[in-house]
């Protein structure tokens, strides 16, 4: 583990300044936040693409950008106001510049009387409507009279704006990892992705690795449905196995999400590293998916891909309201996150299919492999190596013969560089 | 479900009708009762099989005819009288009528000294001999002297009788039911076999189905060994999934024994409709087996059949005795029984393998799928239908797809129906 | 179960006359000890391999005989004696003769503190050295001094000595038995594997057996090693179960270590026998293995052998010490043992796959097969019988069809016999 890159306080920080951008499917708050992805990622390319281009079942929607939005009482006071916070205003309101009763003005107002004190976050993507969002405490304070209403939005044709960001390895196979970048001010659900996704980009960026890796930065489901129109082809070919990347910002727990089938290298190494890193993290079924492996993991595209988390979107009593913001998540679980990708990716470069060049047990001592092998506790350490030769049969992978060892696949990575390098094992993967 | 046939009143009353009869494996018993059940199904063929008959390792026994059969004391009282219970005799008694101590007679009696208030049900159809039965009270009553003993019976040449419905479907694939009829009067283990089987029959000639259904009453043992030896090779090509049906009448517990490997589709469905139906349904094995599943699932004969039950031959005090009568047997254990075998008939017909026509999810909103779709709970319809759709890849089936759901794939039949019908599923499955 | 073979007194009896010898990798006292084992075992064949030769990573090492060694303090007593037990001198110690101070003597001295009063066991065959063993009681009583050390051994190129029994059987696939004779004074983790093995052998030579059989006594690790090298392709060929028999005289519980990838018939038996003599025998993996096995079982070679033992070494507390003695082990442990081993070889013997002769449940009435095969619980047994026909399906096996019935499979042996013989079934298996 590179700890100059493990910095939770700089990603929370790099959260920080995105959290007030009020982002949306398409328009500006996205290309602000992809522009300070940017800045992290010189080589991240940002894409166009118009409004009503066809992708599968949808069509691009049209753009829609805000400049400012309120409700104000017959004293000319902002009672509601979209400079205050960017979920008062229902995301994709059409413009508005009107005057009405409160009962009019009811008809357009959401709130939560289970959570009074929370502003919920509500969206209107495909159908064209207006409204405002506030607390429910604010919203029994409201007395009948006339209020003014403005939303000072555009919803036009204009373009959906995505970032993408390639990393050549050695091979062509790649690992892709996949973000959303579609929320107005949420935090776990929501910067925590970029940001985390942008930090493991940079440490991946720092190196030379065996896979290529993909990354990209779209609106939630008709981004990810735009992005797969236009690669399909490529990314059945080369993706070896990727992760969506949501929900990663808080410190309450872990939880795996695997893909439809289980069982690919993404959902292999992902569980083996959680059972050894945290190993009560929530399983899910993909029964329970919710974010963009709906798309990616859809019959006839079947990218191999699962979504490591903390605590999961629908699965935390703050979600989709103004109480996911910056004190929900932490450096901590920015740290932890980091960690436990980190892992996950140096797993997936390393963990190869071994065959033991020699029959029966090699003679170590004579070799020196013994003493070279010594960490704090030989004898175990013996033991590992012992086990690394026995089921090094050119079928096991570092998972399996770690999982047969019950130990963590960590563990082998350095013993079998060592015994490869001493010509007792020989590769039996390729990619 | 169609209520006009699920009269659990209706099914008991035609046991009641069928109960008195003295049927056994052969004789004119089994025929009146195949002429009772052919006023409900009109198309019901009766099949005579001679006498000596090779089937297999097996031939056709002789016809066995019984008019009268009792014990009557010195005094001249019919001590015991075949005429108020037809188990008094044991079933394929060789005729007699002479006169004997007691203690000569005691040699022929059978009776229970651990239910001593249940005459006994017992048979000799391969060993000529003769018995009478009767309660273990009646039994210590007797008194010494000289009785006189007659059985009006013939055990000569004669037929095997079985009766035999096809309905045909618009695949030459077939449903199998077999049910027994050779036992005298008992109710669970005997007339509610052949009762829920005719009401099923009932059902099905009332609408087109896809598959054909052939519906067997026949004798147990004997009778299914002389209905495969005659149409082994359409059975092995037609029969998709069956159930013996025997032991449906009560009301205390479903359970269900399996085919000989388990996983046909009879098991799978089965197995899925009792856990959402009575998750606490008992579980058998084949090794458990006992009625015509011994013959149908032989290795060789290898039919995919299951057996559906209540309270299960051998597993409840009161089987093969007097006390298993009218009165263990009820109108709502018909109805639970038939309600089962519904669902399990349906869910053949209906458990397709789907595949989803368009790559990622289609646009549900444009379609109108979503408001057309809302029920009670709309949150939870759109999230079946939605797992529906991702499950939907040309190999699962929708058991696979209600199991992976946490659902009954009975929820998943309408929205299946739905989402074909406007263009978003194809059928992969053909039969 | 032959009870002239099962005399566990008889086995502690040699395992007393085994258990003084010193033996080594190599040596006089190997060749002694199979000297002895051949007055059971007329036809095992003794095997000298020249020190030096190469087999896989290996060379066969030079041969160590020693004839005395002591420790005599500046009174002239011999404190550390080699002729009160083996143990004391490392194994494989160069020859020395001189004196030192006992601050010098301290570095060649090894004794456990955590066992004050046990001699530990050492060896160093692969680094020329010296060395005592010696209880730590005793290392705390020696006084500063000077002192005379004497190691009258010779370390020079020489022979490796094992031993090999070939017993043809029927078929030329064998069962194969492999046991070290290697260590010198130890009880448990040392004689009791070649007394259990002699009189495995003895009981095998007495009868005609299905299989070969092939037994070999050789040192441990570059014994097996060499014994590979040598027989590669014939083992591969040949073998068609096997066990590593060691650790096999004591009394405290039963366990079994399987082959790497398990399921192979050694496996499958094994478990099966030892789940119904001992259901809470334990179970290892094969990530604990520490015998042959690794040799074995390793990778290309992959001869398919688990090892069923009683206490297994390195789990019980007087392994690789002087404790490990006479009093560890007992008559009771060895026939335990022997019964289980035969039970093993018997089902290997026997364990064939059959398939019913008729289609359909047979008549078994009219061939008086219900008497002939009555035991104390008819019932049962007519169920085990009924249960191998609706089994023998040509592909289930005795264990197969044991374990859905949920009984043993020595008791369907004798069943199946008698079926076999009445013609009803058919051998579908062959060797």
């Amino acid at each position: 583990m590179n700890h100059e890159f493990n910095n939770g306080q700089e990603m929370y920080a790099f959260a920080r300044e995105l959290f007030p951008i009020c982002r949306s499917l398409t328009g500006d708050g996205v290309r602000e936040t992809l522009r300070m992805i940017g800045t992290h990622l010189p080589g991240l390319k940002i894409v166009e693409v118009p409004s009503g281009e066809a992708c599968f079942d949808w069509n691009v929607p049209p753009e829609w950008n805000i400049r400012d939005a309120y409700v104000k009482d017959a004293a000319g006071r902002r009672i509601i106001d979209f400079k205050t916070n960017n979920l008062h205003v229902v995301n994709y309101s059409e413009p508005v510049r009107t005057e009405m009763s409160l009962e009019e003005l009811q008809a357009h107002l959401h709130s939560l009387p289970d959570q009074p004190n929370a502003i919920p976050y509500v969206t209107s993507y495909y159908r064209r409507t207006w409204g405002f969002c506030l607390t429910h405490e604010e919203r029994l304070k409201l007395k009948p009279g006339r209020y003014e209403v403005v939303i000072d939005s555009t919803l036009e044709p204009g373009h959906l704006t995505y970032g993408e960001l390639y990393l050549p390895g050695t091979s062509k196979r790649e690992i892709f990892l996949s973000t959303y970048i579609c929320h107005p001010s949420m935090a776990n659900n929501e910067v925590s992705g970029p940001v985390l996704t942008t930090f493991l980009a940079k440490r991946m960026m720092s190196k030379q690795n065996k896979f290529s890796y993909r990354i990209v930065f779209v609106p939630e489901t008709i981004g990810a449905i735009v992005y797969i129109s236009r690669h399909l082809n490529a990314l059945k070919k080369n993706v070896y196995a990727g992760y969506q990347v949501t929900c990663v910002g808080d410190d309450r727990c872990y939880s795996y999400l695997p893909s439809r089938k289980g069982g690919t290298p993404a959902d292999r190494v992902a569980t083996h590293v959680l059972s050894h890193h945290s190993s009560d993290y929530k399983r899910y079924s993909f029964a329970d998916r919710g974010s963009d492996e709906r798309q990616y993991c859809s019959p006839g595209v079947d990218l191999p891909m699962g979504s490591i988390m903390r605590s999961k979107y629908g699965e935390y009593s703050e979600y989709h309201t103004s109480l996911d913001n910056m004190d929900l998540i932490s450096p901590e679980g920015f740290a932890g996150s980091f960690n436990v990708y980190t892992k996950c990716l140096e797993l997936l470069e390393k963990n190869q299919t071994y065959r033991a060049k020699f029959l029966c047990e090699p003679q170590m001592g004579k070799r020196g492999l013994r003493p070279t092998l010594g960490l704090k506790n030989a004898a175990q350490n013996i033991r590992t190596t012992s086990n690394l030769l026995a089921y090094a049969d050119g079928q096991n992978d570092l998972i399996d013969i770690a999982n047969a060892s019950g130990i963590s696949a960590e563990e082998l990575i350095p013993i079998a560089d060592t015994l490869f390098a001493a010509g007792l094992l020989e590769l039996t993967s390729h990619l």
